[in-house]
């Protein structure tokens, strides 16, 4: 319909018929291609469309915006999303970050995109409630961006750019649309793991830059595991320079670590570090000998180790100064103490461990033990007043579940059965079981993770609120830099859009392919090297350079 | 023992039983690490190394080699070799390609490798009997590689740049070494299909350098499917405009061919190209209206294609001026034909096609129909001088399986079977069943590839001699430029070197795993974005720009 109007106007050739038609085509809701992905909650999109002339074009703040020139997150946001709304454009320089009043009279632009904060925190970091909510609506000459936080705005700016396109003749255009949204769930994360294989900083930095293309906004890390350990703490430094693949290629130093939260920041992300024990430690004994749990055979020591040393005061005092550590190197006010996949058996072939376990009444029931190592863990972090999330085993293994804050779950088989129990006893709940994206199997399929229903269990109401979200993991035993972005997009799109939009108005997949298809086009051309859904084409394929 | 060595050296405590200890040391073959992948047929390894300095370094010709300076292929690999050898080298100028004699007395180089070429043919390009043996000695002073042809010359090249190791100081070294060497089989290739996804010329000519590096010398072009036709054809120019992605940013010009075809004989690959009829096809419907069999249903055509309309003269016509076209653009002397995949129900559909069976005889057996279609293409190439290979079905449908050459085994199930067929009936065969990397499945399963034994079937020592080789295909559903790399390094080293090494001195997975993984990093090192094999890491990880 669109095609049609412009041929019409071309052609000059309009009785009054027509133009009644093409008046109301105009004002009328059109079924043009949605172009946003994640669907927002409320999108109308007409016929109406507007050239936008890259150097004539600006992105302001609102007069009475709180936010202003000035506010670190969203300066640096407009000269990204220029960049990112205009693809390929080099014409002179863009206008941007000024105030409404000043450049209206004075700066030649012929569209402003004018963006208006309730709240100007500009120099804080997204947390677990901050707001995304947006409204967005792009009319004739101006489009008025209104949100209540600077996260909300960058949601919106980032709407703001899927809904500039390009015509034949590489004009740039935008529909008239309106656009009311809010994510569906506050925590739509990502695991990456940088323990199986290093992941230099500039990847981490990419696969921030494209989660904030599918509103996703928490960056989990899974920084250290048993292959190696690449953070380097500053109160051991040893760990990293024993346990690291390399000392000093293969670690984060507390340089590369702020980096990455700013960047993270910048686009909206929280980064949640995870340093996972009792288990998953191997590397963490390189540089820190007494720490895991000598495994006994024969009566004696054997060599090996096991999960940390659950019965050794020590531990506690090195995870105590380590938690504070990562209290203060990371801003997020969530930590996560991991707890998943203990093997029990070193524990149960250590006689200080067994003795430890007489002494605590635990008998030989060693999830017990691991259940007192985690309770002491989430105090430990509570008393730094930050909220522990741990993997699915640690609720499973306690009595006391009321100790817990964040559950986490990953297991496979019926992860919504666990969802009921850890929303039923209470807990708020993250869901990531359907999102192993690392794992084998049929690479293409997208649908896999798009047909996911997070609150498809029985339960209360109260307890599908306690669902703060899910997140897409990606673990490293085969993936590292070379694949790492084919890999997650735009699967981890597809997730995402589960994670924002209504689930009603996302139910299809076959309605939401074409516009996958072409959400991974617009990655492709933003550099992010997202692999194929099936056989087609991009009008600017992925170049090896 | 390099490492003891060095140090007991740089210490100079040397008494005179550990002197007579590294004496022995130095003339015995010691267990170093096999540093070549594909491994050679024959390989001695000393402990004795030597540094290389880059800026004292020369590729020369020998007096008595057939190719000297002026020798396109050998004077470019003595230059690309030369990078390879030495990645990150950035001193001053290299010296390469001059001969032996002037270069000895005033070229100041503390290190040559002289090269003896046996048969001088640095114009031509390689072909399906060309020999690619060569031996290589590495000792104090200089390296001799010798080869009969200049593709044996490259391949030793590859060999040498893979002996050069940096130590923890970055200074390069190569131990003396002795190497006797040989491909296996003559035909080793990998299949790219540019059908289903457009790969630009850029990605295929990093996939040529890459197989380079693991001696792989058959580029097999699957160019043209029921997608799109990428090909721009000079005597049917609408075949490409209508059929393919786009005309003009979507296709493979007549100068991007040659181009492909330039790179891959300067890296000694073949170019196979494969236009795949009579199926296969519904892109080449678009531009040539009456080359596919209009489908009927209810007696009447109901707007649907199948495959090429076998009963028309027509078809014949245009295939042959097609074949023309494609014998004069493609160098080689092999032609894929195709021919897999033919659905018969369209045929079955078509009154003037079921006329025209009544009319030859054939019954209702349309594989007959097939076989007459397939026969009638294969003596059209043989006119042209060019030998064809086809895909087993039409081995499979053709009662005189004497009108074939080469059958490629492609089906899954009993391969092996298929291959005893084929060769018992006195054709030669090409391995592709186990190699299809594109398949779903676990993704690190590189040995997978490795384990297959091409020969493993009940047959005379004739009918093994048939077997020319095999073929990893990378069919395009789900891959593109984006995974490209990923998904074929080093899962296709792995049947490279089951289709070039001896299968006895390669048949163990643990003992391949280390030098794979080595290898793989060399890759990494090379700027080709492989693949991770399992946990772990490399010196240089693979950088996003």
């Amino acid at each position: 319909m669109i095609a049609l109007f412009s041929h019409v106007k071309k052609e000059s050739k309009i009785n009054g018929l027509i133009m009644s038609f093409i008046f109301w085509l105009m004002l009328s809701e059109v079924p043009v291609a949605r172009g946003v992905w994640p669907l927002p909650q409320k999108i109308s999109q007409f016929a109406e469309r507007y050239p936008l002339n890259p150097g004539a074009f600006a992105f302001l703040y609102a007069n009475n915006s709180q936010a202003q020139p000035g506010c670190s997150v969203l300066d640096i946001a407009f000269k990204r999303y220029f960049s990112l709304t205009f693809p390929g454009y080099s014409g002179g320089k863009e206008r941007r970050g000024g105030r409404l009043a000043e450049n209206n009279s004075s700066g030649g632009y012929t569209y402003a995109l004018v963006v208006m904060v309730q709240e100007g925190d500009c120099d804080g970091y997204p947390n677990a409630e901050s707001e995304e909510k947006y409204s967005l609506s792009v009319s004739a000459g101006c489009g008025l961006l209104v949100a209540k936080t600077v996260w909300g705005a960058l949601r919106g700016l980032e709407s703001f750019s899927q809904l500039v396109y390009q015509d034949e003749h590489n004009t740039f255009f935008a529909n008239k649309t309106e656009i009311e949204d809010f994510p569906r769930f506050l925590h739509r994360g990502i695991l990456l793991d940088t323990s199986r294989h290093f992941l230099p900083v500039q990847t981490i930095l990419k696969t921030l830059d494209a989660m904030s293309y599918s509103k996703l906004n928490v960056f989990h890390w899974h920084i250290v595991d048993d292959p190696s350990f690449p953070y380097q703490s500053r109160s051991f430094p040893h760990l990293s320079n024993q346990g690291a693949f390399h000392p000093s290629t293969h670690v984060y130093t507390q340089a590369d670590v702020r980096r990455v939260i700013a960047h993270a920041r910048l686009h909206g992300i929280r980064v949640l570090p995870e340093f996972d024990t009792p288990g998953h430690t191997q590397s963490w004994g390189k540089g820190q000998p007494n720490l895991l749990t000598p495994c006994y055979h024969g009566g004696k020591p054997d060599g090996t180790s096991g999960p940390v040393n659950a019965a050794a005061a020590s531990s506690y005092q090195f995870m105590t100064r380590l938690l504070k550590e990562i209290h203060s190197v990371f801003p997020d006010s969530y930590i996560h103490l991991g707890g998943d996949e203990v093997d029990f058996s070193c524990w149960k072939s250590n006689p200080d461990v067994r003795m430890f376990m007489s002494k605590m009444g635990f008998g030989s029931d060693f999830t017990k033990l691991e259940a007192f190592y985690m309770e002491s863990l989430i105090n430990i972090t509570a008393s730094l007043n930050k909220t522990s999330i741990v993997w699915q085993e640690v609720f499973d293994y306690h009595e006391k579940p009321k100790v817990m804050s964040v559950v986490e779950v990953w297991r496979g088989g019926c992860y919504l059965c666990e969802m009921r129990k850890v929303t039923r006893a209470g807990l708020r709940a993250i869901l990531a079981s359907p999102w192993y994206l690392d794992q084998p199997g049929p690479t293409h399929d997208w649908s896999r993770y798009y047909n996911v229903r997070p609150l498809a269990f029985t339960g209360s109401e109260q307890q599908k609120q306690l669902v703060i979200g899910g997140e897409v993991c990606m673990w490293g035993e085969y993936v590292d830099a070379t694949n790492l972005a084919s890999m997650l997009w735009p699967r981890a799109s597809a997730a995402a859009e589960r994670l924002w939009s209504d689930e009603e108005q996302t139910s299809s997949v076959s309605d939401a392919f074409p516009r996958l298809a072409k959400f991974r086009c617009r990655l492709l051309r933003r550099g992010v090297q997202a692999g194929p859904l099936s056989v087609g084409h991009c009008r600017q394929e992925y170049q090896d350079v």
